[in-house]
């Protein structure tokens, strides 16, 4: 949800053209802009370096194009987004799967990668943290141990971390990381960002033999709305993460709630983010007979103006607490309880 | 510059999210959707398939990541935008160049590249349909013909015409082409179109062989507001498109009467195109003693209510006649005029 401000911004400054009346090397000169990629990005998720990009995915694309070759391997995470294993198979490398843990926790032991590394020769892991799926936050700091003693890169995966709470690469010994700005960083999207350590500048920096510009971040990525807006969102971004603490009290709380009346929650319990996903065997068993079928819940949320979940989903569906007032966690309980009961 | 309705659908559907309830697959399927990118697109640039991407450069890289690998050779014009060649050069291919003719026109003769051609092993010739720079027109459809009996990819960069002016891959016998939505498509960006010939039906829109999604095109292109903005101008651009011959008609009166007051128009003469660079000896001469220097120029057309002059121009300058009432192109000529009487 964008800031009132950044709403503003989108008004304001809604022509494609809005920022195309200087060339992109001096909108890098601009003083706020040079200090937002320079100095505010880097400080906030501890990098070296940051770089704007597409999106999260195409921060990982980014980062594969440049270092790795087809036939290479990377090893991932079982609950890694499907499109982390598309950019590999884009570029041709192989992929090989720590796995996640079976029903209810589906968590992820990083161990696990150790093991995968000893018998194959990988070029890069990558781990996602948290997984959109069960909002697990696995141990990124060992995985960060395990890939520097045995000299691999290690890329993070923080699509769902890097704009709702603290985030620090130097302490997870990560090489890279993607964020993604319009899932976590209150813009509107295609945008997202890229973090990587020193040892990567001559890489990914390399300049163009012609032109005087960054050969891999050279595109329209600073030069529209998105880029914007991701600036103007970004001091409420760095409010908000200070509070992350009680986003997580407040998940755990909710969860607790919707346990109480037969939803189960899955993933990491107590639960450690704010995305939460549960199975609701009540709602599964209306939606068998509801002539909406399982875009019945959808209707009923919506006539109590509740929106955030999948159209379609009963059995299972996730959703997020992040930024809402506990009171009206109360009435999305309280919504789910009614819809419940009217089974009967 | 975007329509009343768009700048509305920038407002309603302003947060990050908007589009996200939905996957990919479930977007595509949206009947209007599918309609856009299925058939609106491809009959609208006469072409077999049409895909989304984040702008014309990233329509270039997709094309050349898929079928140009590293020492490949690629023919391009002079008159290209730098970027086509820094995507060949992220890709690590050689660029070959068919040079522009002298000062003032800067003409691209397509029987150039045959002769580079023959000397050379080619996998993929780009033309600059027309170039940012002077907006001239070359002879995309003479370059087509000697692509196609040389057997050798033709990729047309539109990103200055599709959008403006009427456009047909066919007529002009291109395997690709690349049109940019914010520049040339009253949409806000990163956003772009990608148009191939059913050729490349099989490499360009290969399936994982995991997931059921495209490879090269299953990120967030149609997930975000830039798509949501383009399909709501749309039919604006469809409408506007008919009306080229006006623009083109303009574009020479505005030549002409810049000429009459000593500003000179560079690149083809008489123009084809709404892009118009101009230089202006007497400015040049006022800016050097002003203590704004090479800025005063924009500061006194700013004073007019005048924008989308770079910052910083004045020897050289560009301009577009797009879409602009007669009245206020007029109310442009005169405040040149007195801005250059101002020197006495």
């Amino acid at each position: 949800i964008l800031p009132e401000f950044s709403k503003r911004i989108l008004s304001e400054f809604g022509i494609g053209y809005s920022t195309y009346s200087l060339s992109n090397k001096e909108i890098m000169d601009i003083p706020i802009v040079k200090e937002f990629i320079e100095e505010d990005l880097p400080e906030f998720i501890d990098a070296d370096f940051v770089r704007i990009t597409c999106g999260a995915r195409d921060g990982i694309f980014r980062v594969l194009s440049s270092i790795i070759k087809k036939g290479d391997t990377i090893i991932m995470d079982g609950n890694r987004h499907y499109s982390t294993a598309m950019v590999a198979e884009r570029i041709g490398a192989k992929v090989l799967e720590a796995k996640n843990s079976d029903k209810p926790k589906y968590t992820i032991d990083v161990e696990d990668y150790k093991k995968i590394i000893d018998e194959n020769d990988p070029k890069l892991v990558i781990l996602t943290y948290p997984d959109g799926n069960y909002g697990n936050l696995p141990n990124t700091q060992k995985l960060g141990k395990i890939a520097r003693k045995n000299g691999i890169p290690y890329l993070i995966d923080a699509a769902y971390s890097i704009g709702r709470m603290p985030f620090s690469m130097k302490k997870f010994r990560a090489d890279f990381v993607v964020g993604s700005g319009h899932k976590s960083m209150a813009s509107i999207g295609p945008i997202g960002i890229l973090g990587f350590s020193k040892e990567w500048e001559d890489e990914l920096l390399r300049k163009s033999k012609y032109y005087n510009s960054e050969i891999n971040f050279s595109g329209s990525e600073i030069r529209n709305l998105p880029f914007v807006v991701l600036m103007a969102s970004f001091p409420s971004v760095v409010k908000r993460v200070k509070k992350w603490k009680n986003e997580v009290i407040k998940a755990r709380w909710f969860s607790n709630e919707m346990e109480n009346i037969g939803i189960i929650q899955l993933g990491e319990k107590p639960h450690n983010h704010d995305l939460l996903h549960f199975e609701a065997p009540l709602l599964y068993e209306i939606s068998k007979k509801n002539p909406k079928r399982g875009y019945f819940l959808y209707y009923e949320l919506k006539k109590r103006n509740i929106s955030g979940i999948k159209a379609g989903m009963t059995k299972h569906f996730k959703l997020s607490t992040y930024g809402i007032e506990k009171e009206k966690l109360e009435y999305v309980v309280e919504s789910f309880k009614q819809i419940q009961l009217k089974r009967n």
